[in-house]
């Protein structure tokens, strides 16, 4: 329904191109906000619920590995619930970015806070990614064993959580480009 | 000498405050690129020349911990070389912004790279933080070790590095939104 008033808004101003190609940006750039939730909540969810327990062979102890045993899986999970919740509540007034045009203060408020949002899930990411791949591949100067032998599925649902959330920092690039486009079209 | 011409360039044009305004922003941005450049600079030449060679009292060999140990780390310096030299480069253009205002498409293929260098510097930075941060901690469920009670002078020389780099991310983000505010009051 949304798009369908959308697009008739748009055939009502194709008289003016420009004014028409304000708006492709706005519908472009509530999609975009769409996707970002999305992805940065599968994240989050993905390596929240991630749990696997593991009985060692050579011990009497059963390894049972969770996000929170490392404090850069916690920040992972945090930077993702955080921009989720922001971009979903992003998606009202990005709506109403379509409708009214001349809302330029309101951008301007929009690019602040994705540009703060963008660097909060890329640290997240990149410092999961890190862990992700000490655990795989481990390091032989400070003498840090590759435990993913072990934790197969823990490894398998971190590595997937990851893929998510470097595609949403795609998508917020993305956003704060389109943002801009249409600051600069207004 | 470049400040003067422009603060009397804005005398000039008193009669109209937001002209002046403008061209406030944009000797703002290129102070702040000034200072990124300077920033990702120190970070990377910090972390690609921190060693340090440290006999282990109870083995007959030499720990000699280098950047290239581990990918993360490489990875810091790539990105901060990367984004110092996008930022040096950016220096003629963003001055020409100065002087001339009427610049919008320039500005928004800014916006593009900015938004692409913050990601990059800030994944840097992360990724290096995280492991700094194990160097320093260790991990008792990954059975990872704290490798800094050997190697302190290692360890500081790259924790001082990311905090250079961390300001740059902060220098960055300030970037981008000063360039918003540029184009959305031309």
């Amino acid at each position: 329904m949304k798009t369908l008033s959308v697009e008739s808004g748009e055939t009502s101003h194709e008289t003016n191109p420009e004014n028409s190609m304000i708006n492709g940006v706005a519908v472009l750039e509530f999609v975009l906000r769409f996707l970002a939730a999305g992805g940065t909540l599968a994240s989050a969810m993905a390596m929240g619920t991630a749990e696997e327990t593991v009985p060692l062979v050579s011990q009497s102890i059963l390894l049972n590995p969770k996000f929170s045993d490392l404090p850069m899986f916690t920040f992972f999970v945090i930077a993702n619930s955080v921009a989720c919740a922001y971009l979903v509540l992003s998606l009202p007034l990005s709506f109403y970015h379509i409708i009214k045009r001349a809302t330029n203060n309101s951008r301007l408020v929009f690019v602040m806070f994705d540009t703060a949002m963008l660097a909060l899930v890329t640290a997240g990411a990149s410092a999961a990614a890190s862990i992700v791949y000490l655990a795989h591949e481990g390091n032989a100067q400070a003498n840090w064993s590759a435990v993913c032998q072990q934790l197969d599925s823990f490894c398998e649902r971190t590595s997937g959580s990851l893929i998510a959330s470097f595609v949403s920092v795609l998508v917020l690039m993305l956003v704060i480009v389109s943002s801009a486009i249409a600051i600069s079209h207004r």
